[in-house]
């Protein structure tokens, strides 16, 4: 869960007294004997994770690699410049639980989720930029989401990998030095990247396996029950070229928006 | 999106001048002409959706199903008994943007995502009982994603009725008077149920093509970028039957109370 203490949690929450939280279905312990170490705290040893949230963001880009990672008993911090709340594509505001003040210089995982125009005006902001480049220059995994791909792109840290982004806006990938591979996850040394939106479960399970082994990761796919079965065949521009045709033509206007950032972060980047 | 007016919006944020919610990605339309019609607006004839929250509620239970009907442009409204912060599994709070008391009487979709624990607590409260059963009986779809099936069978919702939910306590529907059939997705008259989790996503594209029929259940599947492929085999206890039997092993008082608040539910809807 969320690396809060009781008293920023209920800060947050903006209650007194609220219980807290409990962990996902299939976690709840036995009640401890008293004095006995709380079975469910998070381990010493936990992997560190700082996941970027911002204006526009997806929030199942969020949420589906989140759940993995806290089934897996990470200690995740939510980051963004400052903790005023930020309002997802859902309509349902985030706080951040760090600044990028807060958050902790050597990370095991930096996470960056995706939402077009969001990651649109991340890959224009400076500060946001900067905090990106100094964290993913040392976290041991750095990895993206959807169009979030672009974002930790124009921040250079895929100059020489292969990745992938969201297939409406995936091409831009190589105007920021990276090497476009149209696959639902990539892995090239420690950057992981994957497509849009529900890729990102795919994403997490992929680094559970990574970060506590593949037997933890099956533990943490069966907690999620992740056996999916879609009604219909058309989650690719491939299966559903009609649909993909009339989605591009539909979105012209944030097309020219990406590839603008793109370019400019390109052009940062030395990228001929 | 969520249905919310500026004003209510801005409060329930705490911010003053935030912008209004995006869409998600694939969605966001040119500038609109002055004095065009908004293409974004939610249209008259959107089906109005109301999904419960409480706490203890597993997020991707509701992120997931809500995705999807958040990109077909339906009225969503979450509701609660009071719009104090529930807490989340993953220690994220979320506020109803509806009483019980304000929810309409007439709903297209009645939605009720699981938590196991925050499940339990539903079916032993007359409160949240008595509000389900209300909107369920009128409700156009009534459905379940997860323990969230015991919640809406302890609300006599699932009487004589094929359902599902997730598969550590699927097996307590018939205290209920509901025939448990061991699918993903299970749609029997106007009740959809689901197993658990990440199910919820596959119920939320079932749910689409029957609120807006095929063609548009395809494109937000497009949009969600659903084509999974999970990295192991290990989504359902057939498929991992030592990691399920540990689970099994660990949450004996879980079970228990399940058990107790189904058999309690049974009692009160005269099941033999």
């Amino acid at each position: 869960m969320i690396d809060l203490d009781r008293r920023s949690l209920l800060a947050l929450a903006g209650v007194a007294g609220m219980a807290l939280p409990s962990l996902a279905d299939g976690q709840t312990p036995p009640a401890p004997a008293p004095g006995a170490p709380d079975p469910m705290a998070i381990p010493p040893d936990a992997p560190v994770v700082a996941i970027l949230i911002h204006p526009r963001m997806v929030m199942l880009d969020l949420v589906g690699p989140m759940t993995a990672l806290n089934i897996l008993r990470c200690r995740i911090n939510l980051v963004w410049k400052d903790k005023t709340p930020v309002m997802t594509e859902l309509g349902l505001p985030m706080v951040a639980t760090q600044t990028f003040a807060e958050c902790p210089r050597d990370l095991d995982v930096l996470m960056v989720p995706g939402g077009m125009m969001g990651s649109v005006a991340c890959m224009n902001d400076p500060e946001v930029m900067a905090f990106l480049a100094d964290r993913g220059a040392r976290a041991k995994w750095v990895t993206s989401i959807c169009t979030g791909g672009l974002t930790i792109a124009a921040a250079g840290l895929l100059k020489g990998y292969d990745a992938n982004a969201t297939w409406t806006i995936s091409d831009l990938l190589p105007l920021m030095g990276a090497r476009h591979v149209d696959r639902r996850v990539v892995v090239d040394r420690n950057r992981m990247t994957c497509g849009g939106v529900t890729a990102g479960i795919d994403l997490g399970l992929t680094l559970a396996a990574k970060l506590r082994g593949e037997e933890a990761a099956k533990r943490v796919q069966l907690n999620m029950e992740y056996a999916p079965e879609p009604p219909f065949h058309s989650g690719t521009p491939a299966q559903a070229p009609e649909i993909a045709a009339a989605i591009r033509e539909a979105t012209p206007r944030m097309r020219a928006q990406a590839l603008g950032a793109a370019q400019a972060a390109g052009k940062r980047l030395g990228i001929a």
